[in-house]
């Protein structure tokens, strides 16, 4: 299935619906069978000893499964996050940049349901894994 | 039983161990039975329409979470989360703070896991809901 | 809010609907704070030990939030669980009945959200909790 | 790292460990990256409409998380789950069986933690997805 919206595009969509999050992410790779993203390094993320927070994880969980949800559904900004189960199974290496691996398991009529695992850019133990189901806006009629 | 920490001695050990989050939280009120946590309104928290994010409310219940194990078990620095499934029902209520009660249904040799409301002050509808389990290390020998 | 299915109502229902687990649920009360269900002794229940297995706690928890729901919002067949996430923490007593207690956190226009305790009938530590998202059909047109 | 049990051996230690489900699962692939299990079609299973029931799909994530983890650290019959999330997609396909691919995405000292896609046989769009935590108890000294 055709992308509705591409990395390019994706990055202004979100400043603009989630202007507060400017800065803190980066799509690396976005096509049909995986999103990749980075949450980029920044002191408000970080535990003492220089790791990635566990809130800071999920934001990055959570605005990877919108951003694979609208790429296959079209912008559509009042998709809401229902359920978010999350795994934190490896202290993140201090100083790498933490990635997500995304992959769109269902997108339905009213729910998308992403899987997601995290890690420490050049490790491929994952620091963390997260399924997130997002609930879809009923069309517009008309 | 008796709490090993008071709501007193708490906030300065959260201070100490998370600096990072200084002044984003407040105990309302902790005894044997029940925590409740307040989510300090602040913009970084914030969604367009002034709402409280996703990612702050998964900060306030894994913070909860931790104080109320802390306070059955003592101060443990190094307890970490290994798991949080959480539940977003309601959007908050605009410029009113989120509380979290948090109840600890297990404290083991190993694990905590405890259970956690938020509201938003003033109504009696859940905004969301999260369990959460943590990973207690053994006690230094001697 | 008045129930819109009561308990001397409901069993009938869960017969014709499920009736492969026709014998192995009973309804302890159920009112508009709280449903309590009852997994009934049975064998095919049991590991070696004597205790309940996880995946028939998991069936009392599917059961009793598809109840709890169906009492709020009548009869609607074809609800089914979209997520549950459940935590495992005691092991239950050898011989007594395992009960839930589920309350209903939101039933909205195509979702609802419910949480469940478990215990050994006579114990006051859950054996279990559980949060469960039923998906709930659109109503048919006319 | 060398499996600690094959596929051969496995299945007589799960029938010793949990003779209620004899005959119930079988294992399709066994090795370093990948578990295949089988959940044998059984009328206890069924749903009316011949659809595996969402309790037989939870048992069958169950087992194969154990059976993984168990070919990874070796037999350890004390193993016991303590989370599970799990988020159904899409509706089994009648007269299927339902198989189950499970990862290993960490053995720790105290817990595993693992991942898990259910396909209706001859499909490619999973029915459903888990992440099951297994705690491990303590080696026996000596």
């Amino acid at each position: 299935m055709a992308l509705k919206v591409s990395a390019e595009e994706m990055m202004p969509f979100l400043d603009e619906v989630f202007p507060q999050v400017r800065g803190m992410f980066a799509i690396d790779r976005l096509d049909e069978d995986l999103l990749v993203m980075r949450l980029l390094q920044n002191e408000r993320h970080l535990r003492p000893g220089g790791t990635v927070s566990g809130p800071a994880m999920f934001g990055l969980a959570d605005v990877s499964a919108y951003v694979a949800t609208m790429a296959q559904i079209g912008r559509q900004a009042l998709a809401v996050t229902t359920n978010c189960s999350i795994d934190f199974m490896r202290k993140p290496a201090s100083g790498a940049d933490v990635l997500a691996e995304t992959r769109v398991l269902k997108v339905g009529r009213t729910l998308s349901v992403c899987d997601c695992l995290l890690f420490s850019e050049g490790s491929d133990a994952p620091v963390a894994r997260a399924s997130l189901t997002y609930s879809i806006p009923p069309a517009p009629a008309g």
